[in-house]
């Protein structure tokens, strides 16, 4: 056509040009319903499983959320070590300040009146001496209590251990209670204050959801059936509910997740962004396969004597660590999935018409028939069209 | 063709046979329009829209951080609880290791010299009582402050309530400071130190620009205008940023976050990644739904008297806890990313050329004709291809 | 065919007629080979690098992660300021309780005895002082450490400097020791146990692997080639692998990051997931760009004299924050990114027979003939196709 019109006008020709394939229209009811049925397939797939199911047209976006927890409670102990001693949540709750990472104290060995000065060693095979040389001055055993001064002092009437400068008297720290000391802690409460924000939708919301007033807030306390808004959670609830016992836990001590689940769907109204509550134990308890089974830390308290030395009163406090983890991703509509999904699921039906085609082709009764109109071969060496499986097209 | 040349060449036909489709070429300026512009769209919706406003382009990591903070300041209190006292950073910030969350006291309630021991309870309906057959001893109320001993004691000349076991005095906490006692806090300053990885991209860098010097630092004062990448900050201007006043909000305490996003684009060179701070109330202010409004917690210090007795002064502390929140995504080139995005937009064009055949065919003025010649319609019945709308073919 | 059946069907057809187009199937052993070479590049490409180096076919799930960390040893200190101290884990760790993040001290300025009251500022420009007139009575720089009284008093037998009300004695914090008081930190070990859950997987994994006992666990210590799964860490090693002296890096303190990648891949059996240890620094050792380098903060002890006044210990502690950061994104198959990266690969695969065509038609010896026989030019003005290149197509 360029020598026709001139071939400054080629070009816009080359743009201007649509190209459309030929097309064979064939009027039979099989091959038209393998057809649609095939495409209905595909998008019944990615219609309903990827776009309903899974989402696929939400970007997403990750939970930033802050945590403050309030424990309430009191407790009286009553074994041999302390006394009779009255606990409150300034005594077990350890850091004070509430955030999402809290420890309920329910077991202690505490060593008072230590100060800085010279005790024989606890007695370990190593420790054990007879003599003076049996101990080295300045020696310092990673497994030991303290510096050897070099001394073999007595430990006992029978036994002597090196002398070891050291915090005096040492702890021992063998006799853990069995039962513990503050048993009474499973009656604990604990006020969860979460609120959580995705900032690419800018979504805020609290655990305490607007519906909630103050009264009921005084009174409630977490139950998945009753009460499921509630923030409020005792103790031996949060623990049971993780699979778990609370005495026996409360002896050694472990971590205890409150995990909370913020899982939202903020394409309809907010109201289905809920949060949703669940427990678990986060560490060991399998004792085969663990150093230091269950949670434990050590604490000092220091105190001035009248005449201004230095004494301290040695914590070793046994407890579960509660850690209230917050997690989820929030779904809303984004342009940027559904065109990428979209983009998918047309791919998918590109390969509809080679499916039928196939089927067509080779299945179909009247396959060389459709053969015969639909697929034309060149015959290279003979510069013509050769008909499909040889028939004449001439008949045309 | 297997029969000319041998069946043995017929897989490898089958392999290297390549059909195409037979195309028509419609020289109409109308048609080719419509397609070339509809090709545009897409294109330009695609590549405009995804790649250029949403990066789709590229793969996303989120933000490893770590935070130390450090505040600053001192202030002295003249009200009537504690006499004159003055502040420093070791007496209001708790914790004091300045890690991503901070606490800084601004009202307490101060209750010294408690010991082990026996007093009577503060009165409630439940706690007074006329005679002691009116308390249960080993009673516990979660309600109340102790464990009744079964004792009815005068509380005050006119009220008698039921004695219990508890760190006595019983704290009051009825009577916060309407003013917060350490209003001087507003003009504490902190500085906030931060360093960010993009693991993925291993990607490192801190809040602190490399072209800000010591001595700015010295000097300098966050202000969004004046100084926005001063790292240190005003504490009466974090709580003015959030929409908050900060003699009221430290009157009963609160959460506020300090957010800083880190979202990066690290295509270009890396100074487009700059934190960008913003300032937010965490906790609820509105007291219609809400427990223990504000944020406060108690603790306290333990002291032993020269006779060997343990005391302790429980305070419960009210202030504002600082939350520094980072958070982000970098994006960075990807070819996954790149791969899925570019076949989504491959997707849409394949369907530009269905879009110009039903304009061609149905819309265009010489429609019929260009129905003719693209579509053949086979009559099974007659085995013979019948032309579109029944003109017949023959004439070519 | 609508007025032959009836005009009822005419709908049915619309949906049961199956449209293909026509196509020519061309028997060039080299146009074959383009095709399928093609075809391959882009099929090993996307199936190649997407799905298996990028693993384009997971889902992936942010790790959630619970870190507890037990420090052990003991140090002895005999420099002048503390005398000759012994000092244990309850000494050293701060906080106490061993969560994510711990500090270990490594050097101290101690100012005990400090009580509310009078004393001398610390001699600066601003503070130096010859008579009363020069000091204001309330006035407080935040640069100095208390409110001035107003009066100008001896600080030393030739400096004057006006008064203030504070902790006093003030703290004298420009001479730090130049060696770390507690330069034995370097052997004290940490255990840390990490537990992790991916939610959107339900898989839970602890970092002390199942066939790691207890026997081995109480002697081992982390060696990145000997020891890779042990969990208890020397301090020394830690900071050396982050590339930095431990010795230098205690005088002033520092930030270092313990990186735990979890990065997994859950689609095989899961022993695929371990945890890498990585040590990073993350504060800023460089002076010239920083405030405050190093890593300090102050703390103090409170005491009770016997006649009831308060005093304290101020100590301003430098040491070395470990913060256990854990990251990482697990992958497993899942239907919607399949669909997604699977769909995207056939549209490239739909590109390839534009590249034949190309070829084809453009660089093949018999481009003219194929030309021909493929594309049929629609010449409007005749109402007649004309043949490709001006051939007529009547000799068919």
């Amino acid at each position: 056509m360029c020598q026709d019109r001139g071939c400054c006008h080629s070009c816009l020709h080359y743009v201007l040009d649509y190209e459309t394939p030929k097309t064979l229209v064939i009027q039979s009811k099989a091959v038209g319903f393998v057809f649609r049925f095939t495409q209905l397939l595909v998008i019944l797939y990615v219609v309903g499983y990827v776009c309903v199911v899974q989402k696929g047209y939400q970007e997403t976006d990750s939970v930033i959320s802050t945590v403050t927890t309030k424990v309430k409670g009191f407790a009286y102990s009553n074994t041999s070590d302390l006394e009779h001693r009255f606990w409150d949540v300034a005594d077990y709750v350890i850091p004070p300040q509430g955030d999402h990472s809290f420890f309920v104290l329910t077991n202690i060995i505490v060593t008072p009146n230590q100060t800085q000065s010279r005790c024989p060693e606890l007695p370990t095979p190593s420790s054990i001496c007879t003599a003076d040389c049996d101990c080295t001055e300045g020696h310092s055993d990673p497994r030991s209590n303290g510096i050897q001064t070099g001394l073999c002092v007595n430990y006992s009437d029978t036994q002597q251990t090196c002398e070891v400068l050291s915090w005096c008297p040492l702890e021992i720290d063998t006799n853990l209670p069995k039962h513990a000391m503050l048993a009474a802690a499973e009656n604990f409460t604990v006020l969860i204050k979460n609120s959580v924000t995705y900032p690419k939708f800018k979504f805020h919301r609290r655990n305490i959801m607007p519906q909630i007033n103050s009264s009921y807030l005084r009174r409630c306390e977490f139950n998945r059936i009753t009460d499921p808004d509630c923030p409020i959670f005792r103790l031996k609830h949060i623990v049971s509910e993780a699979g778990e016992d609370f005495q026996s836990m409360a002896v050694k001590g472990g971590v205890l997740g409150i995990l909370i689940d913020w899982s939202c769907d903020l394409d309809w109204w907010a109201g289905k962004c809920y949060p949703k509550y669940s427990f678990q134990r986060l560490d060991n308890k399998n004792p085969n396969n663990s150093v230091a089974p269950g949670y434990n830390f050590r604490f000092a308290r220091y105190y001035k004597t009248p005449d201004g030395e230095e004494t301290r009163t040695l914590i070793k406090g046994y407890g579960i660590r509660f850690d209230v983890i917050v997690f989820g991703t929030a779904g809303k509509f984004g342009i940027v999935p559904t065109i990428v999904n979209l983009g998918a699921a047309l791919s998918f039906l590109s390969l509809v018409p080679a499916v039928s085609d196939w089927v067509m082709l080779t299945c179909a009764r009247k396959k060389d028939l459709y053969n015969k109109h639909k697929v034309t071969y060149l015959n290279e060496d003979s510069d013509s069209e050769s008909m499909a499986m040889g028939t004449s097209y001439g008949t045309q």
